[in-house]
C-alpha cells in the first residue's frame, strides 16, 4: 500500500521537506496543500518588490507548482486551504478557496509548514484595509496596489526592525514621505544600544523620520463608512500622523492555530514544539520553517525565528527522514542581517542583552574603523561589536554595522560561533587580506583583539 | 642591567615584534634596524598605488619611524642595514647606508625579521634596470619613475599568480599595452584549473593579453651600452615582446641569508626555521614574518608564505614573548585574496592538487550561480569549490572566484577550516541571508551540498 505524505503550506520548508521526501523515496504519495496560488516564493524578497528593485511579483517565485508536479511527481494544490486535522482518523479537513467547498483527506504521515504571520497588536482599528503586514506574496500583491500610482504619498512604518526598516526604504524609494514609528528607545532592538545609533542615522540620513519612544494607540479611517478607505490617520502617544497606508513591521508569530486544535504541543513563542529531527510531539506528524520551534545552539533553549535559511533547512531535515533517510536540525546561532542604503546590518550569536538574559556573565567590545585598507579610496566605515563568555572568552555573539563590504563578514563570527571557538581562536584565524577587501588584521579579528583585552 | 632587544627588519613583523615586546617590558631597550628609509608600510598596496587608486608612496606607511619612537620609546634606525650576525659575541654589523660606514651592535635578544624578496629566475638579462620585482617602498619608488610618464607604453609581466595579475590590472588602468606571460598552463597557479579560468577571462575583458605555456628566455636592452637602458625586448619560447618595463611577479623567496651566514636553522623553502613561540634553533634568536617556517593546520606541514596577515601574527607572537608574555602561533589555513577589475579571487586550505600532495584521498564539487539572490538586480556570478576529505567528509580547502561580494566569503570556509569542521558542518551553518547579500543558502553552502552528494 502506497504511504500518504500531506504537506500543509508550500512555501520553503513545506517544498523542501516535500522536495528531499521524494527524492529518498520515489514510492511515497505526495500531497502539497497551499492555502494560496504561490509555492516556494521568497518572502525576504517583497521589501525589494516593493521598493522597485525586483520588477514582478513573479520573479520572487523560486518554483511554480507545476514545477513541483512535473519535476517532482509533487501533487501540489494551490488554492486549498487546511480547516482542520484529524488525528485519530488521520485526515486534514481541506477547503477549496474559489468554490468554498471541504472534502477530507486522510494522511499517513503529515507535515507542518504553515509558516507565520505578522502580528496584528490588539489597536483599535488595526483591521483597516490600509494597515497591511508583509508576509506572503498575497500581501505584497495588496502592498503594491496600495503603494503604487499617485495617491500614496504618507506611507507610516510600525516597528523598527529588519521589515520595518527594509519597509522604510522601499517607500523612500518609491518617493513617498515615511514616518517610521517605533515604541521603544532604539531601531533593531535585535542590536545592542551602541550599534542600533548608526542604523538610525542611516534610515534619517535616507530622508525616513525616525520617531523612536513612540506607542501607536490606533488607527482612524479618513472616511468613516465609505469602504475602502484610502488612508487615515495614526494615532499615537506624541501626536496624530496621517497615513495613506500604513506597514507593520511588528514581527510575526507562528502559525500554529491547526496544530494547537488539534492538540498537537506548542513551545517558545506558540511555535509547534519539534525534536531534532523535525517530529512534534504526535506520531507521524512533522512540522517544519517559520512555525516550528528551533534550538538556539549559543542560549540552549528552544526558541522561534522566522527564517527563510531555517525553513530551508528544517524542511529539508524532515524531507529527508520521511524520504528514509536520516537527518537531524543542528540548530541556529541567531544570525541576520539586512540593509538601509548602503548600510548593511548584521547579528549572530547573542547581544549583550541577551547573553545575560541566558545566564551569562559577558565582557564585550567594539571596534569601529575602516572596512578596507585605509589608503583605499573605497574605504567605508565600519562597527564591530564582539560579546564573549568571561573567564572562558568563548565567543558569545557578533553584530557588524557599517558600508558595502562590512555585514556579511557576519558570517566569519556565525562560523566561529558554530564551532564553539573563542575570541582568542578570531585573533588567530587565517582570514583573507588584500588592500581592496580588508586590512591585514580584519575588522572582525580587531574587535576580537579589543575584546581580548577585555578578558585579560 | 638592562636588557637589549635587536630587531632587523622595520615592517609588519619587525615592528609588531618591537611594539609588543615594549608593552610587555617598559624596561626593555628596543632597537630597530631597517635598511629602507620606511617603516611599517603596506607592501600589498604597491599595486594600486602603481594603478593610481592610492595616490602617494607615503600612504602606505602605516606608522613612521618617529611614531614608534616617541609612542613606543622604540629607537628605529632607517637605512640601516644589518650584514652579519655575530652569535658567538652576540652582535651585528650594521652599516650606515647614507654613510657607507659601519659600527657593531650588541643584543641580548635578536629578532629576524627580514622579510622576502622577489625571486628572479637567473635568467640572461635579468638584471636590466628596466625588470623589476615588487616586494618594498624602494621597489615601489622605482617603478612609479618608470611607470609614470608618457614613455611606459609596453609592459610585461612575468608570472600570473597574485603580483602579477594586481600588476597588470595597474598598468592597464594606467593605460599601457600589457602582456602577461606564465609559463605554465594557467593564470593562478594556486587555484585549481577549472577556477583559474573565469581569473583569465577576467583579465583579458580587462584588456591584458594573457599568453600561458610561454617561458621567458632573457632580456636584452634596446640600446646595449647606453644606460639606463629604457626598456628592450623579452625574449620567450614563443618569440619576442617589446617591453618598456618588466614585472617580475614570479614569486618571492625568503630573504634568509643572513640567518643562515650566521649558522641559525633553516627550513622549507630557505625560511628562517621557528617554533609556536617563533623562536629559531639558536638562543635568543627569534624569526617572524615572511622570512620564516609557518605552521600548516591542514596538511600538518611547516610551510612558507609571504603575507602581512601572517607577518603581523608572527611578529606579535614573538613581541608577546619578548615583553615576558607567552603566546603561541597557531598556524595557518593558507587562505589568500585578491581581485582582477570586479572579479575577486580567493582561496583557503588546499586546492585538490595540494591536498594529493599532502597525501589525503578527496571529493571535490564546485558550485556555480548567483552571489545573491537570483531575482535581484545586481546578482552577479559565483563559482565556489570545496575539497573535501574522503570518509570524514572533513573540510580541506574552498576556493572562490566571482563578482563584487563573492570572494571575501572565503573566511567563512577559512574558520571552517580553522575548527576542524566537516562539509555537513558547512551545510548545517547559521549563514546570513537576505536577497541584497546572498541566496538563501549561501553559495558556500551550495557548494557544501554539492560536495556532500559527492562524499555519500
Amino acid at each position: 500500500m502506497t504511504t500518504r505524505l500531506v504537506v500543509i503550506g508550500g512555501d520553503a520548508a513545506g517544498m523542501s521537506a516535500a522536495t528531499n521526501a521524494r527524492r529518498g523515496n520515489p514510492e511515497l504519495e505526495i500531497v502539497a496543500l497551499e492555502k494560496s496560488d504561490w509555492t516556494s516564493y521568497s518572502a525576504c524578497g517583497i521589501p525589494y518588490l516593493a521598493g522597485g528593485d525586483v520588477g514582478e511579483l513573479e520573479d520572487l517565485v523560486v518554483r511554480t507548482p507545476n514545477e513541483f508536479r512535473s519535476q517532482h511527481r509533487i501533487d501540489v494544490r494551490t488554492g486549498h486551504e487546511v480547516r482542520a486535522i484529524d488525528l485519530d482518523r488521520r485526515r486534514v479537513e481541506v477547503r477549496v478557496v474559489a468554490q468554498s467547498r471541504t472534502f477530507s483527506l486522510p494522511f499517513d504521515e503529515l507535515v507542518l509548514a504553515t509558516g507565520a504571520e505578522p502580528w496584528r497588536p490588539e489597536i483599535p482599528g488595526i483591521d483597516a484595509s490600509w494597515v497591511l503586514g508583509v508576509q506572503t506574496l498575497t500581501d505584497a500583491q495588496r502592498l503594491l496596489e496600495l503603494g503604487e500610482g499617485s495617491r500614496c504619498h504618507d506611507v507610516v512604518v510600525v516597528g523598527g526592525g529588519y521589515i520595518g526598516l527594509e519597509m522604510a526604504e522601499a517607500f523612500v524609494q518609491r518617493g513617498a514621505k515615511v514616518t517610521l514609528v517605533e515604541g521603544s528607545d532604539q531601531v533593531m532592538g535585535t542590536l545592542d544600544p551602541d550599534l542600533a545609533e548608526p542604523v538610525r542615522a542611516a534610515l534619517e540620513g535616507k530622508g525616513v523620520i525616525v520617531r523612536t519612544g513612540v506607542k501607536v494607540l490606533g488607527f482612524e479611517d479618513d472616511q468613516r463608512g465609505a469602504a475602502p478607505a484610502s488612508g487615515g490617520v495614526v494615532v499615537t502617544d506624541a501626536g496624530a500622523l496621517r497615513a495613506d497606508l500604513v506597514v507593520l513591521g511588528t514581527g510575526v508569530r507562528p502559525r500554529s492555530q491547526l496544530a494547537a486544535a488539534a492538540g498537537i504541543g506548542l513551545g517558545a513563542k506558540g511555535a509547534i514544539t519539534v525534536d531534532r529531527r523535525q517530529r512534534t510531539d504526535t506520531e507521524g506528524v512533522w512540522a517544519a520553517g517559520d512555525c516550528a520551534t528551533a534550538y538556539h545552539r549559543i542560549s540552549q533553549r528552544r526558541t522561534h525565528v522566522a527564517l527563510g535559511t531555517v525553513a530551508n533547512k528544517m524542511g529539508r531535515v524532515a524531507g529527508i527522514n520521511l524520504g528514509g533517510g536520516y537527518a537531524t536540525f543542528a540548530g541556529i546561532v541567531g544570525t541576520a542581517i539586512t540593509k538601509v542604503c548602503e548600510v548593511g546590518i548584521a547579528r549572530t550569536g547573542l547581544t549583550e542583552r541577551e547573553a545575560a538574559e541566558a545566564g551569562f556573565v559577558t565582557v564585550a567590545s567594539t571596534w569601529s574603523g575602516t572596512v578596507r585598507s585605509g589608503y583605499m579610496p573605497d574605504a567605508g566605515w565600519v562597527k564591530v561589536k564582539l560579546v564573549a563568555e568571561r573567564g572562558t572568552g568563548r565567543l558569545l555573539g557578533g553584530q557588524i554595522v557599517g558600508t558595502e563590504g562590512s555585514a556579511k563578514r557576519i558570517d566569519t563570527v556565525a562560523t566561529a560561533l558554530w564551532a564553539g571557538l573563542s575570541v582568542q581562536d578570531l585573533i588567530d584565524a587565517d582570514l583573507a587580506y588584500a588592500p581592496p577587501f580588508s586590512s591585514v588584521w580584519d575588522p572582525v579579528q580587531r574587535a576580537a583583539r579589543a575584546t581580548a583585552r577585555q578578558l585579560s
